[in-house]
């Protein structure tokens, strides 16, 4: 575009939120690039050219309508913290960065019916706040690092631990400013003086708020999230069992457990002989490839084969009892064996919570995870495929990717196991990040193998970092990318200037489409 | 459309299905006519043209591309026994139905991951008896009458009663053709060779599988709905207290069994002395609209104000507790009593089941509700507002509702209070259709009436029948109507000739849009 035409929109986004809300100086756009870049400072970092921070609905819509008549392309962030998925830079260099950070009011907190309805800048760390300030009887659920925002975790459909970890799961209406600058309220929302924006997600005809999630096709300025009622109490237990087969009958008593909902929350299955931390007795075992070495490691050293944590919330005795019937089920399993784990009541003290080391499956926000991630890199991004709760398809995902990382020469792989979602596993395989250009394209090289690799077996990513989004879209290629091709659409239809977050999740507009399937 | 035309594309659907499966006799289409409509034999009752029924995805690739290459608009139903809300009737006259009742395949059932994958002319007895017949661990959530399909009854946002009563919430996968004859799959479904299509909700960017019900943007073909695990026991309950009031307690504590998972199913709350069956004693007391006549009725003769029915499926230690919990919770209530009602293991053996009155919340397919419906008018349709969890708003809407109906000569109101949805209340208020024009007006006009009222409360419809589509669409409103112009964007971009269900939910293709808001 003509720098005049950038100047002049420069100028009226200065006009629309404030001058000193609009960012141009290199030292202030330089904030804005993604730390965790897996492409830094190679020519295809997308660096924005700017950055604009609207408070309010109504600037909001005014920058939208600024870009669209200078046809400028707007990427949106809310708190900035997308770690591992692009942080706060866009997919598109020379995109102005929408930074949402000043909308970060509360709107509404209601423990009698469990919802908040937040704007998009709140972070996990400023609704947990309101809650123990407001003395509400609520939990929140945080994901790994609280300094995000439940809108956009939810929005990128991202997961926690407590019975509400399916973030998108939990979202109950919206109002959204679209490509053209006008404001739309979702489900009950469209109800003018609506009484259960926040209480019944569906409303009246085509139920649109799914198409915001992973989207570019709107900008969401509220959103209601549903709430956990401050449970009684919390126990936890853990299973271990000795053998790799024992995997099968473990996966498929876990699922039952899912799926009555006897256990609700995130699990992370995990093999500490198989994928635990290097160990010099345990590594040239691991090397071999030997199954029985392990498993014989698995007997002497009594370190399970696989070990599934299990936690459970509500009434004292309703918690006993799910923990009893899970041993109940696994016990059929031989040679199983139990570990009871920590258990709490609700509200805990300032002072006992001190002392609990991770607080975030209790709903409490925290930055700890920073501290027990490989410090071995500058940064690090998720390979994160879904993979049927099963045992068999779990040992060939677990098995392939060890391999390929092998293969490749990365040595060990890094696995981790989650229950993130009702009915399926993901598994997230951390690659690390550097500022090495030579060591982040051995990186991509492998990741883009093992996107490659899982597709063939019909698994794909949940969500990815912006240089990988067109890569893993290109899986999605049922019937000539139908699914692309129709988001493609409905992108056309409702931004025909093509000024939201361009490329994102693969789908490009118009002006910016290259032909491919 | 000029009958030449139309001769034409009859031929041609009768080459696309076969010519057995096309119905254009004045008898045949006779059939589709709603048995339940409000406009029976009026002018504006929408009679269909014809009636094509093909089988398999591609004849219904090829009927659609006929449609659009002549302009017909085509009416998609499933079993076609949508009674309440249109049953097999087009909302627009003329329309060809398109009857998917050919399409009857279960084509996977897992009890190990608790799904099936259904073509939508399957019905909940189809699904049940497949599930029987092969033996396997899980349940069916049936709606009140099990003859409807599953692919249908979620499409349209109906409910059950177990733990699975929301019924779009337990979708998962479609298969859709689209107005252009493309067959598009989404979620996992997208990825050639998925995995986890039923096992994973979102796929990977904008998750459209929303857009899709209540809708009139695709016909899907196929479509995964997650099962419960074969309980190992059913427990019921009932909380009864006497005074009106008492329902603020009574509701709050509800709201959160509700909120933190404790209670997972459908309750009917209902108020046995205020709403219950006429009665020579209560009526005059109930007319007079005295409360504490009411109250004294209700103390003197033991029937409960108020009355709360609780179920709880799962281990039988953990049913136990749940139960224990409620009634310890509830007794903060003064005077509160409780009442056990039956309780199970399974499987039951046939012998048991046929014991069994209602068997609906066990999962068992039935057409009783036909027997217990008041048999006083040849149909019904329902007047069905979402209203908040909240006992004040609950009085304010029975209070409204029971008033309209009388100040419009209508006698008392019979209103059935349902918790189908994780968080808010559905009242469902039933109004007889007669064959009889001028009655039929009447009620009508009192259903309008309450749409008004309700909405001028904040209160919205989750469903209706095809005659009041656009009037509910009407009351969300917000910003002139900003979703229903969203709505009617998507509309245009993908179903430019606008072929598919014309008018439903109140939204019409370009081409016979009124300017309205």
């Amino acid at each position: 575009m003509k720098a005049e035409d950038f100047s002049l929109a420069i100028k009226q986004f200065q006009d629309a939120v404030g001058k000193e809300w609009v960012f141009t100086s290199n030292e202030d756009v330089e904030l804005y690039r993604d730390s965790y870049s897996p492409v830094w400072s190679e020519e295809e970092e997308p660096i924005p050219s700017a950055a604009v921070a609207p408070d309010g609905v109504e600037q909001v819509q005014a920058v939208v309508r600024i870009a669209n008549r200078y046809t400028i392309p707007l990427w949106t962030i809310s708190t900035g913290k997308n770690l591992g998925y692009g942080g706060s830079a866009p997919l598109l260099g020379g995109s102005v960065v929408l930074d949402l950070k000043r909308m970060n009011r509360v709107l509404e907190v209601s423990d009698k019916n469990h919802y908040a309805l937040l704007e998009p800048g709140v972070s996990y760390f400023d609704l947990y706040g309101y809650i123990q300030d407001h003395k509400l009887k609520v939990w929140i659920d945080p994901p790994d690092p609280g300094w995000g925002s439940p809108v956009g975790n939810s929005l990128e459909r991202g997961g926690g631990y407590t019975p509400m970890h399916d973030h998108f799961d939990a979202v109950c209406g919206m109002e959204v400013v679209l490509p053209n600058g006008e404001v739309m309220r979702t489900g009950m929302g469209a109800l003018p003086g609506a009484k259960t924006w926040q209480q019944y997600k569906y409303g009246f005809g085509p139920y649109v708020q799914g198409i915001f999630s992973q989207s570019n096709l709107g900008i969401v300025t509220k959103m209601g999230i549903w709430l956990f009622p401050e449970p009684e109490a919390y126990l936890s237990g853990r299973v271990m069992v000795w053998k790799r087969s024992d995997v099968m009958p473990l996966v498929e008593i876990f699922a039952h457990l899912v799926s009555s909902g006897v256990f609700r929350g995130t699990s992370t299955l995990a093999s500490p002989v198989w994928f635990g931390p290097p160990d010099a007795e345990l590594d040239p075992l691991r090397a071999s490839g030997s199954i029985k070495d392990l498993e014989d490691y698995s007997a002497r050293r009594k370190v399970p084969y696989w070990s599934l944590p299990l936690f459970f919330y509500g009434p004292p005795k309703v918690v006993a009892a799910q923990w009893e019937y899970a041993k109940e089920k696994f016990s059929s399993i031989p040679g199983v064996e139990f570990q009871d784990g920590p258990s709490y009541r609700f509200p805990l003290s300032t002072a006992d919570l001190a002392k609990i080391q991770d607080t975030v499956p209790l709903g409490v926000p925290s930055l700890q995870i920073f501290s027990l991630l490989p410090s071995r890199s500058q940064g690090h991004i998720g390979f994160s495929p879904i993979i049927p709760m099963d045992g068999e398809a779990l040992l060939e995902a677990l098995t392939l990717f060890e391999g390929v990382h092998r293969e490749l020469g990365w040595g060990r792989a890094v696995l981790t196991i989650l229950s993130s979602f009702p009915r399926a596993f993901v598994i997230i395989d951390l690659f690390p990040v550097e500022r090495d250009v030579g060591k982040n394209r051995r990186m991509r090289e492998l990741y883009r193998r093992l996107i490659k690799e899982a597709a063939a077996r019909g698994w794909g990513e949940y969500r990815t970092h912006t240089t990988f989004m067109r890569d893993i879209s290109n899986t999605y290629s049922f019937n000539h990318s139908a699914l692309r091709r129709f988001h493609e659409t409905i992108k056309d239809a409702v931004d025909p200037n093509g000024i939201l977050s361009p490329g994102k999740c693969g789908i490009w507009p118009k002006r910016m489409r290259r032909a491919e399937v």
